[in-house]
């Protein structure tokens, strides 16, 4: 009854199987390789366009270079109050931007309020040094509370960016589980609403190690090579991620494996609904759900060998909790089973 | 005939293997497994001591970070001119330092020369802000033109660390090739002769990302934990890197293979000594031979196969090259084939 | 008319005599000079313990300093949400400390709230990377919309910084403005409260250019030497910020110019509560006045001569304006004449 | 007798004045004043051209912003090894470019070997980013050590740099010192020989505070009022720079003191080359005489009141002193006296 995260899953055997079949002969190290060169051309098909890619470690290497693309002195990037990149990350993204800051944008539901977007960048004038200036905005599909930005609600954040002339990111850790919730293609969730650059997360989905920063427009990254290699993000046997990539993208994988969580997510929230024991936090649209439960209870079910986390409250749900109640957060994966989350569901009664 | 470098192999099968073994199930993420505690502590015994033990994605965050921990503001950081960090990793070192300087001593054979080592410390007098302050030493071993420092020079390097109070670090990529070479266990060739830190290396000798940072006291690296998470370094799934060290420290691995290349190294130089077509720039003692080729020779040598760098002369070998002439690289490693050793050696003639 | 700015004045005659007057000699520069030793010694008085005294060229340095001195990695500094430092330094904190970030506290009437201040360190625990740290607490006297925190509210502050184990900071641009309105010592408004580190502004109060970065324990202060070096703010001729010291400490010039231009205030408020055609925003503490005026209004008084900015209302005072109203902030100074006020307040009706 | 250095002076009486005469009154500050506005148009003048001009508060903040202002990821600067942005400022320019390299070009007499510079950037290959990118050639005039380029020396470095895409940097910390010995105009020692940056330094002949970095493009400053502001170098008070400025420049004041401060250094250097007890290090040029006396002699002088320091040789000149010789620089200024020289020569003999 694991739902800690779904970083604690390991890889799918497809993944580790591909790693083992290539790991054989000579290739040219640093990106370079053929098989480096079939996954940045596969990308290109994915997202219906020619796009730039660069493989890293970590989804935080590929939030962080995506702001290190554009960064600007004095710069600040707006993303929602509970982003990652803001709560997670250690600071990695200023660090890697030399300090350019994070504008913490509130909204309800995980989600940037477009107005409230707006009236932030709006406190940055023109050249006015004091301030300093706006740089980017950031979003997370699907959010860090299992919600999901729907179609119109990316376009109507790219509208703003575009009135202001500030590139749109899209930090996707889980955006397998956000494309096949919202039935969308690559494309539609991104530049054809207006995303620039997206970070595409695959470890959280079946992989060991496999992010890639895209760029819809491969101009925009043109410093990305020397900021890449700077940042100790060029890994050397790169072609490691490729093969990762090569199997995860092959014949749907990665879509069947956010499928699969999600129906998990679905599974469990569905108990949820039906249980005099505990509440759904708001409703789950990818592979996370919220749920509050009595603070006895939820230690009892971590006794009983349940395996979840506590998780702070967002600050726009001020009267989320009553004493005594603890809001938790379920994560499914690729590596979730039916039967656990039945028990799970069984346990809570 | 591959000899490009060592990063040109792909991975061992045992390691892939042990990738594909380790797939299922859940697991603490972020270095909170158990098989992350098991290699930790495997650590201590491979260096008979209590070290601290943290896994990164490429040698160049290994050795910045290792930077990073002793940092200050001002600090510069002695290394050979021709040290890898100063020369081939982009200003990462500078760049997770916020600035820290790498400053350039001359030496012979690769190098670090003791007396030229003093004689940049002492431009440095203690509290004279406007010069800045000596922070650390890092030596390269093997080094960077696949040459060692015996025991004797490390201790000698390692005396005069202490005498200025500075760390001294020891840039490991191709640490096992060195290890055999001089028969010295892993305590021998650091701590016991005055190391503090060590990048050590796994990638190179057939790993598919496998870098660990050693801190010999562990109290010196007690901001890293952030510091790594911020350099966006902290691996969610870092069991995978765990894994690949469960099976590269089994059962003498790494050491069987690193005496493989250093084998094949050895295979060519006796080659060369006896070739009338080439001759060795210098003598080598791991897994790199460098060879002093004719310019067309060099340029027929890989239009029928062979696959090496050219290479820029040590600025310390003013006349090593006539004109026409060439330095060439050529790396072993596990994957190295004896006959295509002897092929290369064939044509050669 | 000029409301502007308190840094829209020049320097005050006696200032300005002073440099004339310490102009010939030589005198051994970066601040080892006679001069600046003395007024090193004349903060040890003042403070009534022995401080460390840092010149450097600008406030903001003096910030961006105070904070570099006790950075962390993945540091967090807490301020108001409208403090100085991070609405007006176009992220020159961040920067000096390589991307440590300024977390937003909000609370009214400019100043932190204690609540809100222990629930957003509450966010951060111990040791926990992915959030990353607590590194200190930074207020403002007085504050940037001019009111103060009375002595035992910078107490209550300072309690949650000793719970925490953080350093507290104090912008003083404005310190003399809130010294002689809350009629305290420095001692009292600083360390007997439990104020760490203080920036003593003196440019917006009379001098041209004369900002000192204080600690209260030298010892937290070791690494600044080499900090502010680096900084490019050790100034060669570092005398001639403590020449302008000299005559700002000496027969409490200092404080009698604050006084005065706090006076200068008071009569505008007070011309302001009578007025019908403006009101307060809040009351006046200091030497800034906000008033709330007709927008029409407010652009015939600036034809008429009158100098003043108009404001971002704080985001913690949504009904605070009508429509077609304006926020104005009225500052003054030494440099402030009365008849100037008089005629203002004249202008208004 | 004091000859320690020309920042050990105070300010010309006529800069003080200036800055008495400009006291009163309210002006527009960070740089927006009718005075700042005055001087920025004053540098046209000067350097017949329309540059773009930023006031700072020390030659290492124009240093490193100029640097800043170029930056490139993975950057490396070119400059000589014995430069004072290399060997004297903390690493500031490394820092405000986050982590930038400054690479060091060996040449005789202080002065960058063109053919070594050259064979330094050649190890920088267009876009292999494992060495990083070139992004800038910096020169000092006059040098650290009171050499000069000549004019041909200029062009022959700036011809280097347009061949490699690069900006030409000029430290003119001792701009005018260099100018009136050359017998140059500011055009023709800067960008009619292809200089395209300069950290135009006024404070070491006879200003407080007064530091002008100009571009001879202003478009490739672009982002520097943002670097700056970031920086905590733009002044509040800037109209205290710029009346320094006004002083100096008014009526050559500025050439006046640089030729008075060069005639001092020549009767100097004459009386050195007429004495048996002292000799030159090297031939003069400028505001700096380098002279080599005996270790015992160089104390005695100190302890009769001369007033300078023992300098480290450069490495370049390795057989400059026999044991118990030491390097004694001796710097002059607008404010060294005939007689306190004469007094020197005197007790020398």
């Amino acid at each position: 009854m694991n739902f800690a995260s779904d970083n604690w899953a390991g890889a799918h055997p497809a993944i580790a199987q591909r790693l083992l079949e290539v790991s054989p002969g000579f290739s040219a190290p640093y990106g370079a390789s053929t098989l480096d060169r079939k996954i940045e051309k596969r990308f290109n098909e994915l997202f219906e366009r020619e796009v730039a890619v660069y493989f890293v470690s970590t989804g935080t290497a590929a939030n962080s270079l995506a702001l290190a693309a554009v960064n600007r002195p004095g710069g600040v990037s707006f993303c929602h109050r509970e982003a990652h990149m803001l709560e997670d990350e250690c600071g990695a993204p200023e660090f890697f931007t030399h300090g350019a800051r994070l504008a913490p944008v509130d909204g309800a539901n995980g989600k940037i309020d477009p107005h409230n977007l707006k009236a932030e960048i709006e406190r940055f004038p023109p050249n006015f040094v004091h301030a300093g200036q706006p740089m980017a905005i950031s979003i997370t599909q699907a959010t860090e509370i299992g919600t999901l930005y729907q179609s119109d609600e990316i376009a109507a954040i790219a509208k703003i960016a575009q009135t202001y002339g500030l590139p749109l990111h899209l930090d996707g850790a889980r955006f397998a589980n956000a494309l096949v919730a919202l039935a969308l293609t690559p494309a539609e969730m991104t530049w054809k609403r207006g995303v620039d650059i997206v970070s595409f997360g695959a470890t959280k989905n079946g992989c060991w190690c496999a992010e890639a920063l895209i760029f819809m427009n491969p101009e925009v990254s043109k410093d990305l090579p020397f900021i890449r290699k700077r940042a100790a993000q060029l890994l050397s046997k790169s072609r490691f991620i490729a093969a990762q990539f090569d199997a995860y993208l092959h014949d749907d994988l990665w879509l069947t494996m956010a499928r699969y969580a999600n129906a998990m997510a679905e599974r469990l929230q569905k108990g949820i609904v039906n249980s005099t024991q505990a509440r759904l936090a708001w409703h789950a649209e990818a592979n996370e759900v919220f749920i509050i439960l009595n603070k006895t209870h939820a230690n009892q079910l971590q006794e009983k060998g349940a395996v979840f986390y506590q998780w702070n409250p967002p600050r726009a749900t001020p009267g989320l909790l009553s004493e005594n109640e603890v809001l938790v957060r379920l994560v499914t994966s690729f590596a979730t089973e039916a039967d656990q989350v039945d028990r799970f569901l069984e346990l809570l009664k």
